[in-house]
């Protein structure tokens, strides 16, 4: 039954099983190359040629070979391409000192001679999570929780729940918010598919995205048959005034306080400039605060949302906050839109568990929240500073950039260098991504450089991981 | 920006404010007729009408109508349609022994002389939610939990939950189910999107469903671009043995161990017919097995999965065995369905929360779900006994059927008496459905019953629930 099928080589099956695409095809590969299917010095097929026989994203696959060469699965040299390691290691770790292969392809690791670190973007220390603190948090809501709570919730999400919130917005994130305009919503991916519903029963045709930004966004909205033109950008970030001469576009997509992933705020003038183009046009701006709550040199840069309540659409989340796992994310609409994101909401049974919620309004309501917020970006200001000062003394020619905010840095390499060291960082078993994965399509490439997560290891990790990024910079 | 308008009597705007939107209806009506716009004596459109300008199912108005009667905003008599009330009754509770507009029309009551009774099947007793045994594994939960708990989740769930939720299928209801082939979900509504999607993907075109049913389902997947053939039935129950003959038919869907709203079990000849044409067409048969738990007089039936796990899509939920607020439910999958219903699943991050999914693992793996599960079979047989004795006693030619198992029963009316009772109930200030609102559209009634739900109330409430129940009969 499985349609998802490849054929590449003599006739060789690739059947991807579950988890996520990348695990599953990773799996599917290790398989392939232990059962011998896949015989050692075998090319595969380039990223881009697998991933269109797949009907998978590019990057999907590049980032399946990345991982499978750290793991010593496979080799990438330049010129040969990817292909199966001489020596395809086991998956039990070898004996110690035993280096299997090492004599005909010394390059090739066994996954388990070293940890795989990872840089990546997009997650806080999970580590850090505080257990201790949600439990009592728990306890409460289960306590006050009125019976109703456990029955079907209302598509908003629980009242309490945006109660606190639309307080803390306007504290913290200067978001005029009101409990009434608040949708609870599983992620802003959830958020995002719900605006591109709402977008297309009101018949735009197209969303402006900046230049650089997450290709899983623009899949949802061109999912949603929009289409995604992309604002230029300049040094000192996106050129929000060339909004009012793109045609049919009713909407725009920004990270306003915290480029992703290019770092950077978007400077007052260009901040006026989306909301003049939102009301002369009647346009609506989705505002993507992933991240707005860390800011390391000064105040953190308030919403946009707070200029103009009615043309902004608020997304916030925990995921970056907090952690991914609650799936707790909320928007604050325009007071003309919430009956229609409630009724594409509505459409399904998508309401968060009320307990969650409950459990994250007391979490926030003790301040709980706040002193987590606190503590993290405390953490995150260190390795930031540990970060610059690292890449200053091993590789001073690097540019850092992006660093005033946010969970990750820049690292700007020289021109046409950005392949070559995201390959020697697979090799390093160093798992890194480069600003190119994050380029529109339709944007010439001008950008060397690696997009460094330093929230993503736990301590233990850290320092590893750094020393690991130090090795492979120019 | 609010699209949502209907113009009716004079030129009177009616605008739906947030929540469902029956609340929405609710409250924009409570409004209208606060404010003097809807004067006193005004009569409405029919719901027909109404739910056509609005742009909503019908049933949708027709509730808001009758629990705008039963709060005695809204008069309702045969003949004379729905009007508003000749003085509608102020929102703070009147004087004790006060009965505003009583002089004029007796039968508009306040809405708070009185608390409005609900046996609406549909949701287990809230008030019995085992919050202390939660609580515990929501602790042992967040104690064993691995960092990467809290990160971004596996599409197809947590696996502790899916390991267990296996163990505990195969024992209770008969599944063979495998971790890797248990995809969990947000509810079943959520499971039968994701499956409407594959099913589309496929190039199926219709969805065979049972000729009474929840519309919601309905609604679901004809907004996926499928067709809707009704099986028909008998008092043996669905026809399944009807489906070789359908066209196009790619799918069937069906509460085979209880009917709803129905009741009943599928006939052991018509389990059969299922299987054999799903294996003899290549079908595929979409098991809702919503309170599979609950059987009173003998073993439960086994779920029909079991038959053939490569052509039953078996959906099962907490919604009914522990509560809704929870959004906790889970889909078995044949092998061959797992890649396609992740891949759709996982195209937006719809995951439920991690530490959800842990605490309900905990919570099964404790033994504390089958502790549940076995009280509150006894509580609900209890009521299921003492609803049968009182209608016995109140109305002896109402049959009472549907009644071996579930959360709730059908209490069969004298033809053409439905719409009567459910006024009558209204004016009671009891809320209950009949079963004609369950039907299926091609389907020409033969039925007039009532859908009691009589896990609904707390235990406070049953008795004047029953009461009021008894008090609308024949």
């Amino acid at each position: 039954m499985a349609e998802d099928r490849a054929t590449f080589g003599a006739d060789l099956h690739l059947e991807l099983r579950g988890g996520t695409l990348r695990t599953g095809l990773m799996d599917a590969l290790r398989e392939a190359i232990r059962s011998g299917r896949l015989e050692a010095g075998v090319r595969l097929p380039s990223s881009r040629a697998l991933a269109v026989d797949l009907g998978v994203a590019r990057n999907t696959v590049a980032d399946a070979y990345a991982e499978l060469v750290a793991e010593g699965w496979l080799t990438a040299r330049q010129g040969s391409g990817t292909r199966v390691a001489r020596r395809s290691v086991p998956r039990r770790p070898p004996a110690p000192g035993a280096r299997p292969g090492a004599a005909r392809t010394p390059a090739v690791r066994p996954p388990t001679a070293r940890p795989t670190y990872s840089l990546k973007p997009g997650v806080p220390d999970l580590a850090s999570f505080p257990r201790a603190e949600w439990l009592k948090a728990s306890r409460r809501a289960l306590t006050a929780a009125p019976n109703e709570a456990f029955g079907y919730g209302d598509p908003r999400g629980r009242i309490e729940l945006r109660t606190v919130l639309a307080e803390y917005l306007a504290r913290a994130r200067g978001v005029y918010a009101r409990p009434e305009r608040i949708v609870v919503c599983s992620g802003f991916v959830h958020g995002l598919m719900l605006m591109g519903q709402v977008l297309r029963a009101r018949q735009v045709r197209a969303v402006a995205v900046e230049s650089y930004g997450l290709d899983v966004h623009g899949d949802l909205l061109t999912g949603a048959g929009l289409r995604l033109p992309a604002l230029p950008f300049d040094e000192r970030g996106t050129r929000t005034e060339e909004l009012a001469a793109m045609k049919d576009v009713g909407a725009v997509l920004l990270t306003a306080a915290h480029q992703f992933p290019l770092g950077g705020a978007l400077t007052p003038d260009r901040r006026a400039a989306v909301v003049d183009w939102a009301r002369a046009s009647g346009g609506l701006v989705l505002e993507d605060d992933y991240d707005g709550e860390f800011r390391y040199d000064r105040q953190p840069v308030g919403a946009l949302q707070g200029l103009d309540p009615e043309r902004v659409v608020y997304l916030g989340t925990s995921s970056k906050s907090l952690a991914p796992g609650l799936r707790l994310a909320w928007m604050v609409l325009p007071e003309g839109l919430v009956d229609e994101v409630v009724a594409a909401k509505g459409a399904v049974d998508w309401v968060s568990s009320s307990l969650e919620q409950l459990t994250f309004a007391e979490f926030l309501a003790s301040g709980a929240y706040d002193r987590h917020v606190r503590a993290m970006r405390l953490r995150y200001r260190r390795r930031r500073d540990q970060l610059v000062e690292a890449v200053a003394a091993h590789s001073p020619a690097t540019r850092v950039s992006g660093i005033a905010a946010g969970l990750h840095a820049v690292l700007e390499l020289p021109p046409g260098s950005e392949p070559d060291v995201l390959r020697s960082a697979a090799w390093q078993g160093l798992a890194l991504l480069g600003v190119d994965r994050f380029r529109h399509p339709e944007v010439t490439p001008t950008l060397d450089g690696l997009v460094v997560g330093y929230a993503t290891p736990p301590d233990s990790a850290w320092a590893g991981a750094l020393a690991a990024l130090c090795r492979v910079l120019p």
